[in-house]
Parts: C-alpha cells; sequence; structure tokens
C-alpha cells in the first residue's frame, strides 16, 4: 500500500509546511518525529518508525513496521542507527540544530537518537508539534464535525439505555456498545505518561466527590485501585444526577462532551448549577474570538459562577480542576489550555472543549461540555444535543 | 483514606524488600518513582506524583492528587522542585547514586527531576522495576488467578454472542460488553511510548495477514488509520477462522488469552496449524521450569514448528513476529521475553503468556494463548478453557 494513500497528499503537504514555518521561528534545522500522535499528523497513519523532517528537501521515511509500504523517500529499518548510516550515504549534512520530541520521548531514547547526531544541537521540538497541530486545517475540521455528528448521535441513545435499578458502571457499559455500534474507535490518545484515558466516564451521587490522581476536571473512586476514576458501582436512584463524559473518537480526531442525566427531579441547587454552566457557555461561545486570551474565557467563566454565588462546587468540590477547557484533536488534551495562567490566545481554527462543571455532594456532578471551532464569530458548536438535565425515566 | 488501605502492608513491604535488594545489586542508594505502572506497585493505588524509595530509610510519599490521603511520610506538593526542598529540611542527604524511571519518564521531565539532585549520579532505575515486578509475590498470584478465572468466562459466553452474518467489530463490540460485564476494567498498561492497547482484537479471514505497525503477535488492518490493528469490518464467513485475542484486566493485574472460533469446517491447514500451537504449549508447560532460559521455550517451538513443516505460516505470514510470548501483569508486556535472542532466565513466580499462532492467508489466524506461572514443576496454566477451535454456528 502507499504510505499516503490514506489522507489527500495536499493535506500532508499543508501540514508539513506548517510545521516548516513554526521549525524556522524556532531555528531548527530539522525534526526526527516518532510520536504516535504527531507521526500520524505528518503522515496520516501510525507506523512504527521515524519521520526525518529537514526545513528545506525532502522528507524520509524510516520505517520498521508495517512491512509493504511504497512511495518516495521510504526506507526500512531494524534500528535507530541506521537512521544516520543512510544520510550519510545520501550526502545529507547533519542539521545544525535537530529538534527531537523531548516532552513525550523517555530519556533513553532521546540519549540513543541524540548519538547518531554528534555534530547537532538537540533541542526540544514538542513545542514546535502541538503549536501546529492546534490550529486545525480544514480537511482536520471536517473530520471533527463528523466525530461531533456521531458523537452526538450516541447521547441521543442514552436514555433509552438505562434500566430500572442499574448501577452507573452497568448504564457505562452500554453507553461503550452504543458508541462503538456509531463506530467509535474505542482508543483514545492523551498526552503526558502519567495520564491515561478510557471511552467514557459516568459520575452519580456521592462518588462525584471522590477525588482522583489524574489531571482531569472531574473525579469519582473507580472500580479499583489500579484505575482510580469514574464509575465505581453506585446504583442510580431518584434524586441523584448521573453525569456522562463519554470521549468520541469516530476518525481518528477527538471530540469531548458531557450532558447530565437523573431519575425523576433533583435538588433545585443542582438545576441552578447546571444551568450556570449552560450560560456560562453561551457567554465564551460569543467572547472566544481569534485574539481572545484563552485566561479571559476562564475568568469570564468565574465571574458568572461569583455572580450565582456557586464557587464552593465549580470545578469540583473536595478536589477542584485548575482548568475550564483545553484544545482537543489527535490527542485530547492539546493547546490551547484554557485556564488563569494560560499564556495561550484562541487562534482561528483552533478546537476547544469548554467544560464548566459542578459537583454537588451527595448528589452528584452537573455541568455540559461541548466542542467547539474557533471562528472569526465565536465559538462554532460541534457537539449539538440537548444541553438541560434529561429525567431517564 | 489511608494511602495503603487498598492493599496488606506485608505486600507492600514485600515489595519494596524485593526492590530494594535489586537496588544494591546496581548500587543504587534511592530510586523516585513517579511511572503509573510503577508507582501502583509499590503503593497499591495510583497516585499523581513521586515515591522517593531510599535503599535504607523510610519511603517518603510526594503527592500532588487525589487530596485527602492520610498515613506516615505522605507530604503534598505542587510542583517536584519541592521535594528537594523537603528532603533537606528534613536532613536527609542526597543519594550519592539516584535511580530515575530513564526507559519509561520523558526527556524534559528527567531533566527537571535530575536539577533536583545537583550532588547525585542519576541511574537508569527501569531496569531494577522491571526486573522485580517480574516476580511476582503470593498475593499477585491470586491477583492473575482470579483475573484468569473470569477471562476464562468471557471465553465461554463467545458462541453465544454471535449471530448470522455478523462482521469481525460486530462480534468484537459483544465480547467487550460481556467482558465489562464480567468486571473486565476496560483500559489495560502496556509498556513504551509507541505502544498502545486496547480491549480485545478479533481476526478473520484475509485481514489476519495484514502488517500492523504495532509490536503485536497478530497484526490486521483495523477500521481507521490512526488506529491499524485488528478486526476491519470483515463479515465473517464459512471457512473462515476468527481469532479472538481478548486482555483480561479485573484486577489491576493481566491475563492474556487467545481462542478460535470458526463457522462451521475450515481447511485442514488451519485445523494442523491450530493442533500444533496447542502441541506447543503442551510442550513448553513441561519445559517453563526455573532456570530454564527464555530463549530455550522459543527454539523448542521452532523446532516443533518445523517437524509439522509450518514455518510459512508461524508468528504471522506477510509480516512475523520477533517473539512467542512475553511476561505479564501490571502491565501486558513485561519480562520475562520468550524470544530467540533473549537473555532473560525463567524464574520462579515469572507469570508468562505463550501465543504460537499462525496466519493462513486468506483464512484468517490460527492458534492459542494461555497465561502461565512458572512454578517448580514447569508451567501452570491459569486461563482454563476449551482450546480446539470452536464452531459458532
Amino acid at each position: 500500500m502507499e504510505l499516503h494513500a490514506l489522507t489527500p497528499i495536499d493535506e500532508i503537504n499543508l501540514r508539513i509546511a506548517k510545521i516548516r514555518s513554526a521549525m524556522i521561528q524556532q531555528n531548527l534545522d530539522a525534526i526526527l518525529i516518532s510520536d504516535n500522535a504527531n507521526i500520524y499528523y505528518v503522515t496520516g497513519r501510525v507506523i512504527n518508525g521515524y519521520v526525518y523532517l529537514p526545513a528545506d528537501g525532502d522528507v524520509t521515511y524510516f520505517i520498521r513496521r508495517p512491512l509493504e509500504l511504497k512511495g518516495d523517500n521510504i526506507h526500512y529499518i531494524r534500528k535507530p542507527e541506521q537512521i544516520a548510516e543512510y544520510l550519510e550515504a545520501k550526502g545529507i549534512e547533519q542539521p545544525r540544530n535537530l529538534g527531537l520530541e523531548l516532552s513525550v520521548t523517555d530519556y533513553m531514547t532521546v540519549e540513543r537518537l541524540s548519538k547518531l547526531f554528534p555534530s547537532s544541537t538537540i533541542s526540544n521540538a514538542s513545542q514546535v508539534l502541538r503549536v501546529s497541530r492546534a490550529v486545525k486545517t480544514p480537511f482536520e475540521l471536517e473530520m471533527l464535525r463528523r466525530s461531533g455528528v456521531k458523537h452526538a448521535m450516541v447521547y441521543r441513545h442514552i436514555p433509552n439505555l438505562y434500566q430500572d435499578g442499574m448501577s452507573d458502571i452497568e448504564l457505562q457499559i452500554e453507553i461503550e456498545r452504543a458508541s462503538r455500534l456509531e463506530g467509535c474507535l474505542g482508543q483514545f490518545r492523551i498526552s503526558g505518561g502519567s495520564m491515561e484515558l478510557f471511552m467514557c466516564n459516568i459520575l452519580t451521587g456521592e462518588n462525584a466527590d471522590t477525588p482522583t490522581p489524574y489531571d482531569f476536571a472531574m473525579g469519582g473512586g473507580g472500580l479499583d485501585p489500579s484505575l482510580p476514576v469514574g464509575a465505581n458501582g453506585t446504583i442510580i436512584k431518584p434524586g441523584m444526577t448521573v453525569m456522562v463524559d463519554a470521549n468520541g473518537n469516530f476518525t481518528g480526531y477527538m471530540t469531548d462532551m458531557t450532558r447530565v442525566f437523573s431519575l425523576g427531579n433533583v435538588e433545585p441547587l443542582a438545576y441552578e448549577a447546571h444551568e450556570c454552566s449552560i450560560k456560562i457557555c453561551r457567554e465564551l461561545e460569543k467572547l472566544g474570538t481569534p485574539g481572545t486570551p484563552a485566561s479571559q474565557l476562564y475568568e469570564r467563566a468565574i465571574e458568572i459562577v461569583t455572580q450565582h454565588g456557586l464557587e464552593h462546587y465549580f470545578m469540583g468540590h473536595a478536589q477542584k480542576a485548575g482548568f475550564i477547557g483545553h484544545g482537543v484533536g489527535i490527542e485530547i488534551n492539546e493547546l490551547p489550555v484554557i485556564a488563569p495562567r494560560s499564556k495561550d490566545i484562541l487562534q482561528l481554527n483552533n478546537v476547544i472543549a469548554l467544560e464548566p462543571k459542578f459537583v454537588i455532594p451527595q448528589i452528584g456532578a452537573v455541568g455540559i461540555e461541548n466542542t467547539y471551532i474557533v471562528t472569526a464569530n465565536g465559538l462554532e458548536r460541534i457537539t449539538n444535543a440537548p444541553e438541560h438535565i434529561i429525567s431517564l425515566d
């Protein structure tokens, strides 16, 4: 099969041009890419190997697996030392300044790769790649929109999946199945060594207030100490809210979305906080134009929360999250970060998830999460499903 | 909650003693642990933070999240720089030789942590931790046995899950649900930056011969170029084999298991290769005693395959895997590695998965996988379900 059979070559060239323009700003003469998410970005597929991307000249693909890929500048290798041998044989000079993915590649691998380029200064290329990936191409926006449509469809099934007496995890298993049948790929990429992500998290009742080690917006104790987050087996009862945060990966590009359900009515405080979350989203949709500091979205959210006197419950109760949103794309935690000390400035065609959420002790979690494209007129919502609390009975 | 509430303190102390004895052999005075799998091993739970484990003296726990853990030597931090401040304030000298997890921690994090210990020589502690974890404690063996029992139960449901006209992925989704309902935690830890693992892989027909970038025993094209492995939507038809490799994580400890199904009869070559796989397992079960080189298991398997003239199909056809088995535990790819150039020697209470498999072009994949404990008398099988090819109709 052709290496580039799966993504239009113009799209691949556009992405490479974007990375090269960021490389020039960082004074990088070449980067050597091996992280799966970045490999997927620059080739449109996952390969086990390395992409050598010089600021000028041909991109070279050093592949271990899969066998049988065809195309220009593909070179099969067994070990990374063959990269240097090949470049030397081709008369390609060692780059003065070589970028490696120092924020995601393990230390021993970086040491080994650095030795192949004794004449090069090694710099961190992770930020160049993160910044390039944060501004989506029209092709990528289409992948995200398609994911959003299927993602919203999963949520429309949820009231039909609930049966009397179900626990949080039993409902979650049916949502996972419905999501897979809609085409969810099941796996989700997340950046950072201590992050681990599953298809879906449901929080109901007191469990919503259990702190988790993971750096997510919400917590939950989980079913086992080896994976302490999310549903813990709580039976869903009247008066509890049921927050469903099911991730959407239908195209290799991820949308993030949360809705809340209940059995009959819940306490007024829960409705009030939930409506506050919807109000925050409406406000930030107008505010989120290119050029707006990400921190300003956070501050505006805090203002609205404070006006409603709901600070005590915002972004957690026993333990609070330090952000209200994040970029999404090939990974679920891309740039920009919507947090008080974020230096990120919204750019046209960023894609972000906003998740202003509340934990109401004993009752559960409330609030919505949507995925948005940053447009000249504000945020375009691509996860469209009813937003108010929906009763399961 | 108490930090150690979830695992008996004697168990934790036993694991720490094992690591310390490996540290002394490597001349490590202390190690600083932050990888989730290793944190889980030394605490019995996942925390976001660091465990400072000196060869002598108290273990100290530096925790960012979750809040509210109680116990001795717990110190809450916001950033790793506070580790050095705390140790200095306590009058604890910087270790001469400090081990960090250099094989799994990203380069930038290692640089940051190294700066906190300017008087220390930094060494790689990854191997010390891998070697310690490879020999399971009686408590861990019990976790693995419990996982194996539930795992086998999932396979017993499979014939009832198949319906006429199903595709590989439709059957897989029902197996995933059945596995979750038996208590599967859904997520699986795997070591190595380019490895990504999902709950289940099904291979049927020609798709079994599609090379994958991942370093698994078998391949498959997958549903999307972003995750190119496993089921690709092939409709299951008479004459094809259906290989089900569903991972088992019911306790934080993983068992690995594969069985093969069919619609009616398949070609004699497929039965012959499948029976050869069972024969290899029976032989290696006798051979796998403490002290046996892992490479010897591989060589014996190749001998049997060659006697049957099946080399052409063994461990893949268009693309071949370089191993027939691997250690399992907290992660699916632990020590020892059962491969031709492996230097590993089987030890009492290693736990390994053996997966001598074949790809028969056009028909599919055949062969079994079981998880075993290395005992004085050979391998004890902990994934017990019928091993011959089972017809789904």
